[in-house]
């Protein structure tokens, strides 16, 4: 397996050479290496599509680029990859909520194969083994050195081959991180509904980066609806059509009970009870299946930019 | 002249240093290195935009992204070229139908400027020689050894210097490779209709990616459909505006009296001769000239989605 | 503060190593060298867009790409940044109307920052020093050897380490250049009603490429007009929300009493004195701030396609 680790670290070694140009900070914290896009450095466009690429153990190709007419910032947020199920599952999906002592973060990225905890990585077959670790963590502070240790202690590595990119969903570079998750919510719904996800060839997906929010809260709500009712995703499968028939209307997230509100609205109704969220609702507006062993191409799902200007609370003069 | 062959030959050796990631195989056959990026391995998106380049001599630049809301799989292929002489006619054109024993294909790519016997390059005074050749394969089949030794030897190079790259359309390269065709299209049926194609100092073009389809048939038809009702292209020319007054009506493709229907309808109806279809079909949808002598744009020709919508088989729920 | 007068001379070099590729020819006058994009060489769409970058201080980036609809060319010309400010106003402005005999252009990029007398810069604090000066020139006629040697004189560096870019606007690098000004309008504008311009952090712009017209007075007309009425730009800020709610209106083009006909017709009715026309004017179609202090997002200003039509005489068949 391709080391992806290894191929992150790459990547944020180009953010240590280029901090004052990316607005990014760099320190040490319990031996490892921190590097901060949206805390107390500002961080930016490019340190957004740095640390999704890094997200996705850089096995994708992540752009967020200006698209006129583009419901909240006019940028768009597209991702491309030959590899769906070792960029979005084996590192992209934030499958391990770290909480030590008061502090608590989710954590995505490469890291989580040296940890080879999540059930997820196991069904799938997914580990990596190796001295060097790369994490992503969505959380609005800094960790505590208990906290950096326990993650390297979980993954076998010194703290010192620890690297830890950090962002809020409050900052650019954070929105643009969680919204460059269109195709990991379609692969990892596809898991859910009992698709065998190794049949996904490749993938693209866009959704509108909304603007950061000034509560991690609304942050969250916000990158959420980018995707539940703005993301477009096509997976190139080879499946039989008869599969894609019957799993295709179960995919995107109109297949939820709880569809057709912003996410603020229902984790509210939920008491902010994330759990108690429908699993179902978490995947893009639109999927659209390409099937190589079929020919046949089929699109399931649709847009909502009315719930997006609810969502965004954009206001146009 | 440039060094075309050289160039695709530098693209196709970043293939070989990545063969897993881009899902490419590659072995050799009398000689020559072949790389597969849609037989019996599976290639993918970078390695369509990759395959594309090399078709095009490395004089263009190749995109495929997602564009929401595009027809197909929602994934749209841009090309971009400051030399479409070199780049469209020169290399990318598919001018050898390769026929040797049992084994046909189509040949386009930079090679066929060392055999230099085609028409099309004899009249516009295209040709390159060199010990290096690099080839675009449109087939479902390896060559046989014989059909590589015929291909080396009419372009007078050594065996173990030429390269092949293959896909078929129906594969995701393959298809990604033909609907990067979107600019050559245009030039070569402005020759057609007789204008100086060396008077064209610039194009771009794009064209929707069709889900790629079983059956090599319905492959062609897809992607010629993807260009012919989708394809868009501007030309940057140096020309008298009475020229361009006269012949723009007769460059986009419903200049032709076989349109208005599938390229898979007009082929069954001409049953299956090649031949016989109008060859004043082959060009994009609209074509805008940007005359900088005249200072004057004008667009020629429609989109047609309602015909791709026929042709891709595509179906919403 | 960044070297952007040595970020932008790799770039020209860059140039120097294809100019037969980007169609870009390369001369000395007065012992600085200068480059040819669009005068006696032809250019065209890369060297437009490294025109571009080396004129915002390769602090952006830039592309230029086929968007099917788009009005004009069908090309649409794309701008980010992290840096805003020291890439639109200390390098891309064109704050610099240099006069020697009968010699005239406009002059960008970050030699300005060299210089150190415009008014703008000296208020932002912009400036630089070093050994290593470049300058883009808008003009239709190779600057005199008078002209290059006022230039270093100014900047008090060698001429030998001048470099000069020039296109004119009636040219396809020209023309590129100046419509990836979408932003730097944007910034010229704020500061012009008072907004602290170091409050924004990140912008992206859009405007569609005009085609070249054939008199430098109507390519100035073209090009403006893509960006007072198809220029579409976000504004990443960090602001009082009130600031925003009251100089928003105030930012886009229709703030201006000039707004709603072409730059030519608004320009021949003030008999083609630049210093009668509504400084207020020049901006774009559409501005959104997204305001990282308050969470809120606001749009203001109108795209206006039918008179981009009028400006650029397209004509559809």
């Amino acid at each position: 397996m391709t080391q992806f680790n290894q191929a992150a670290f790459q990547t944020a070694n180009d953010l240590e050479e280029n901090l004052a140009e990316y607005r990014v900070g760099s320190t040490t914290i319990g031996g490892a290496t921190l590097f901060d896009l949206g805390i107390e450095h500002r961080g930016g466009l490019v340190a957004g599509e740095m640390l999704a690429d890094v997200c996705l153990g850089a096995a994708a190709d992540v752009f967020a680029a200006a698209e006129p007419g583009a419901i909240g910032t006019g940028v768009v947020v597209k991702v491309a990859t030959d590899n769906p199920v070792g960029a979005c599952l084996a590192c992209q999906y934030a499958g391990w909520p770290l909480s030590v002592g008061d502090y608590s973060a989710m954590v995505s990225g490469p890291i989580r194969l040296l940890r080879g905890k999540e059930q997820l990585l196991g069904k799938l077959g997914l580990s990596e083994s190796g001295a060097i670790g790369v994490a992503v963590l969505e959380a609005d502070t800094y960790p505590t050195e208990a906290a950096v240790l326990k993650i390297a202690e979980e993954c076998s590595i010194e703290p010192e081959l620890l690297t830890i990119l950090i962002a809020p969903t409050t900052s650019i570079a954070g929105n643009i991180q969680v919204v460059a998750r269109s195709v990991e919510t379609a692969m990892h719904k596809l898991h859910e509904v009992g698709f065998d996800v190794s049949d996904v060839l490749s993938a693209t997906g866009s959704a509108p980066l909304p603007p950061p929010a000034l509560k991690s809260i609304d942050g969250i709500g916000r990158t959420n609806d980018a995707i539940l009712y703005g993301g477009s995703v096509t997976l190139f499968v080879d499946a039989d059509q008869s599969v894609i028939d019957e799993i295709g209307p179960k995919v995107p997230s109109n297949s939820s009970s709880d569809y057709g509100k912003t996410f603020g609205e229902i984790f509210a109704s939920y008491e902010y009870d994330f759990f108690k969220v429908d699993p179902q609702l978490f995947s893009p507006a639109v999927v659209t299946f390409v099937n190589l062993r079929s020919g046949i191409s089929r699109t399931f799902g649709q847009l909502r930019p009315d719930i997006l200007e609810t969502s965004f609370g954009c206001k146009s003069q």
